[in-house]
């Protein structure tokens, strides 16, 4: 699996600068940015995507809820307008384009800034987490998502279109709702992903243990890690609208929240049982794979253990004494066949009741 | 043991879709739903079973308790209706058809909604558990649960129908107590069984250790893995009721619950001491396995090095050269097997003596 | 050691049985059960031993203090009685004999309900407790005690009857605290006696690593998992009566009760260090077993390696090629032997310099 | 990677003395102390370097800020004027010269002393730290450092400089963020180089385990060690500055503190997922060598196995007995030639199909 | 390194006793109780040393602090006349005899009672702990120690009677830090004796793996274990004199307090560091051990596999059947020497290719 970028590549980039600078960490999108724009009320939607954003987009006031998702991060330039046309703190920019965040809630009075990540998962690249970054302000809603892996948000988007649920008559707080659902949703597909290559594993590993599973084993461990490193802050994130503390989460929406956060602690319990259930599968491994060695290694000492004596003996009568007794007997050389297929058979028949064998 | 289903199938089917979806997960009740009622006085008890569901079944007022049993849940259509009837909040119908919610309580203001897990095992299947879920009203309880193992609330019923005990003369918070309480002892039952294994497995591994133990070790740690996950967050539902911070729970029942939460922590206490022995084992299993292993190698070793010298001395004498002096001796053969069994005696002894054989 | 008994027998028994049903779960005292009255003033102590329970021991009012002791729990109906007579809730009367409580304080208003575990030790037996339950009233204290493990008391009714110390001028708290803090005395000799088997098995250990003295770690580790439950709960209990939540308390004993509180931490440390040097001993064992092992093969392996070549020579000079120059020399057979010790002698050598024998 | 010196040498020197005496601790900067002072208002900005410290430096009123830098912490004296002319306390200069503190906040009411450390990464020298110590007054900032590891401020005075951002028109407060950022921000880099050494370890070890690689993981493993303790404890004091309780921290400059908290959070979040990946490293190098051995042993014993019964066979030939039938044969040679190959090539077929070979 | 009194002998010897029963557990000092009074205002300062303590020493009132140090515990009836004179707690007096006390802080109201716990090291010794008492009172200070390991108070002594510090000019609370600083100063002097042992281990450990190093690296771990037990808990005590609840410490004192708990954290940190390091080498120990032992093997494997066959070979032609051609052939010996040489290098070129050589 692919691991490098992995480890804080970029991140020191920025060091030295001022805060607040505008400096995007992350992957860019082919095509350059794309903007859309959502404006609904319980009863209209309206949907369109601007060529550009030479000029502010005001939201319509209430009950019209705004939606502008962004998709494409590498024109800070265009984030800089965002962030004048919204009022946003520059930190909240920064933080936008350098995609290395971990999940977190800031509340900025105005609007609530919240950060969460998408993760993918394939066997083939292992686990990939993609930012997404939230402004929540009374009527309107400022998402932001570097676009690479997909678009996660088009059900809620179709449920918008709809009218489907009660998205339409309700706030910005519950589309924000809606999307963050939509992403830990995604996290329950990415657990299945894994459950999957860990039933696959079981299996094979029941067959015997081979250094191709340790390896996978090894890997699934470390991409639990990365998974936790996504999962674990967002429980903080949801308790944090579930208690509602802000004037901009309504009651309603905190129950829903609060769904949220028990679908964040079952992924966490999740990724969590995955952890146990691959440290106990290690632990098998290891033993079996000691306990076939020793398997093996016992099988040949006590093959060789029996030719040793039958060996000797051979080389006994092989010596070249003037006079040795035996060497003259007729049967001599039966006898001593008869003998050593004796002596043989013992050793075998003793290892075999000390179950050596 | 049967694993498979345990990896979050069907938790993804639900992605996408909009909150309070009803979405059955889990498995369905061969031969429909069923639903009993039984509303009880101090004096009265009636129970009855209702065809289907097409009229709401108020509950009378107190001192009638209502409590109405839902087995089989995977007819969503009759859920909904429960949840119009009775104003549940669309989150807790999807909560009670996705059966794979971890133990939870949540306050709806007129109604508590408790979610708690049924757990069986057996040596063969390990630990099932059943998702059981409970709305505790003001004078009337709704049950919840898959019915696919066996009805572990008979004993409540039998003693609301004969009387005995203060059920009968108190409210639907006693009534959850009875429920929840039925399903910790259940606890209790598990615990003896996984107990019962663990001696089995602790008087095989004294006899010496197979890699058959092993296999079973660490199967059971996966059994305890997935236990821990289903009563350590009952601890917090009990913690809860205990503190009664509702005016749906009566002080009297708190004393209860607290008992109840005792219980909890007590099964707790006795999985983690389970977990801590099978550690323990596992630590005997792994050195028993290498200290075998170990004396084996070293005797059969042993035995080796005492031929080595003296396959060494019959080849000495099997050599051809022209003038090998003691060849000619009368008793050389006698003296020769003399002196190899002096060797190989001299061995024996130093390795015994060092304690090697 | 016997274990079996360990395993939470006898707990299911209770399921589906009404809460407050009291069964007794534990060991019988045989004789039956026995009662002891001790009442006190500062200036007088008058004790009896009532034949049966036929009627209520009314306590005196202050400043007497009433002691009722209850050994042998399993006289159900006896239990009833008393709980009748103090007006005890039906789930305390169901902890007094269901003797597997962990250690707790519940308090009821009018009294405190004390659960402690008294810890016996012995190196056939390992660790066996056994329940202590304490009911303190503002002017009257009941024991309960099986009573097979002998009467830990003992001196406390000694010191009543002397007029030693304070015990007599105080309350029933202060009575609470003397019978408490001699279960947490006790818990000292268990430790010492646990101590000295460490001991040995340290000196044992330094002698050389036997599987016996691996399978007495690993005991002696379980029989620490069940210590730490019994004394764990009990720090709980006294920070609680240290706190003194209950007017029951008084100022002047809160200050014993704190001294208890210390006693049952240092138990607490003393036990998790023994966990620690166990797991110390555990290491040092393992080891060393393996390079003992190690160094025996490893000594077994080089002479085996210096024999081959040799063998190997004597193997040449068996051969019946027509023309073998060497067989022909006048004294080929001693310059072999030369040659051969001359091999045997700088492999010996290389093997000692590179620390291999 | 050179260690020795981070065993608390020189701590021990101050054992017995009064505290508040100044002992330096620590590495002296060559050529002297030196101090750099920066007067600058959101206009101006003046900077000069002060010969000595005969006279104060007396911070101009605000909005003007002065910032006091010096390097070099030898000069205890020099240190003990700096106390006098600011009022310090005189523990803050002990632990100022002392450089073997942890990262700390201290408000003495007026002004807040902090400690952070700077911290460089080389695989050759492992993780270096550097005390930095700074004293916010309202309207002045005093940093410390020992100058031995370059000057990370110079970015800051930069930014001051030039007038970029907005740290000429904010206070004292807003510059300590900006020097405890550009330290944090520099904890990025030192990651960065961590990883990339993971990187190497990670491709050498997907190589095969040597027992150089080993070692780079467990002085990996070390350096991580240090590094956490370097940044732990500053999670601590970010935090106190995030929750600004004194008010010599604006609220404005709590939210640039929050963004600081965060970064260090990400530090330790990264360090952290260093440690458990070097967990899952040395797992995999302990048993890719394990079972590149036991194949190797494995190996060569089946070769080994394979020869001992043909061994055998020649030394029956080679036996002298006056009638041994096959040895009269025509083509007994060739016969027995052939007879060995075929056990040879049984016994090779059975080891390959056993999966041995 | 002595061990045998570290398990809690003795302190069963009071089991049965009523609280505050005076035990002496520890050494006695040679030579019995000595006393030593200091009386010092800002400007003067008395010593004496009283016989023995027939009258009270009346602490004459504020400014004046009187300090009277103990020596010796062993007399017990000395100690229960010092509890009269200043009005003790019979609980204290039980506390400062039986020196097993685990740091702790109580305050009496009257005075605050603190044991701490001196720590020695010596490599041959290990760690030895000796328990230090205070009563720190509004205007003197009463210390109790067993004496056998030095005055660690000396340096203190000197201070007041110097005048240097402001130790003068503060209460008995300053005192008490300027006592317990000394304490925690000398853990420092602990701390550095450990680290230059480990780093004797660790260079030792580099020159190769010994059995020798192995038993002293779970020494130190051991060692480790002890002083953990005496630091931890003075964390507690350091940070309850800061927070100064009681009106018996200044808010100047306080400041110090901080100081003091601060050093208490950093020894902690070193402890911790030390054990992290410790396993560090503990597993770099084991690996380095097994690979060795591999390394030795596998050699003496391959060797012996390479003169397998060639012994083979000779046997062959040791063969006495009547028809061996090549045993005819001029030059059968020395084309068969040249075969077996080129076997030999075949396969040692081989094995060297593979590296297994």
């Amino acid at each position: 699996m692919a691991r490098k970028r992995r480890f804080y590549n970029g991140q020191s980039r920025k060091a030295g600068l001022p805060p607040g600078t505008l400096v995007h960490i992350g992957t860019a999108r082919s095509g350059g940015a794309a903007i859309d724009v959502t404006v609904y009320t319980p009863d209209t939607v309206k949907e369109f995507r601007p060529e550009g954003f030479d000029q502010c987009i005001q939201p319509p006031p209430r009950p019209a809820i705004t939606w502008v998702n962004l998709e494409g991060l590498q024109d800070v330039e265009l984030i800089r307008r965002f962030g004048e046309c919204y009022h946003l703190h520059p930190l909240v920019l920064e933080d936008i384009v350098n995609t290395t965040q971990r999940p977190k809630i800031e509340d900025y009075g105005d609007y609530i800034f919240i950060v969460a990540r998408m993760i993918s998962f394939t066997p083939e690249q292992g686990i990939e987490t993609e930012q997404v970054s939230m402004i929540v302000g009374p009527n309107y809603l400022l998402s932001f998502q570097a676009g690479t892996a997909g678009d996660a948000f088009e059900p809620v988007r179709e449920r918008i279109r709809s009218g489907r649920g009660r998205i339409r008559t309700m706030g910005a707080d519950y589309l924000a709702y809606g999307l963050i659902d939509a992403i830990v949703d995604n996290y329950f597909t990415v657990l299945e992903g894994m459950g999957e290559l860990m039933e696959d594993l079981e299996e094979e590993l029941a067959q015997g243990p081979t250094q191709e599973i340790l390896k996978r084993i090894i890997a699934l461990k470390r991409e639990i890690i990365f998974m936790r490193k996504g999962v674990w802050p967002l429980r903080e994130v949801t308790a944090a609208l579930e208690r509602g503390e802000s004037p901009l989460i309504s009651a309603t929406s905190r129950i829903f929240f609060r769904d949220t956060y028990d679908h964040t602690i079952q992924v966490i319990d999740g990724v969590e049982t995955f952890r146990d259930l691959l440290s106990g599968m290690l632990d098998l491994y290891l033993s079996s794979m000691s306990n076939r060695t020793n398997e093996i290694m016992k099988f040949l000492t006590v093959v060789g253990t029996i030719f040793l004596p039958l060996t000797f003996i051979v080389g006994v009568y092989g010596m070249n004494f003037k006079y040795i007794p035996e060497l003259e007997w007729r049967y001599g050389y039966f006898i001593i066949w008869g003998a050593m297929l004796a002596i043989a058979a013992a050793m075998a028949l003793y290892f075999k009741r000390k179950r050596w064998l």
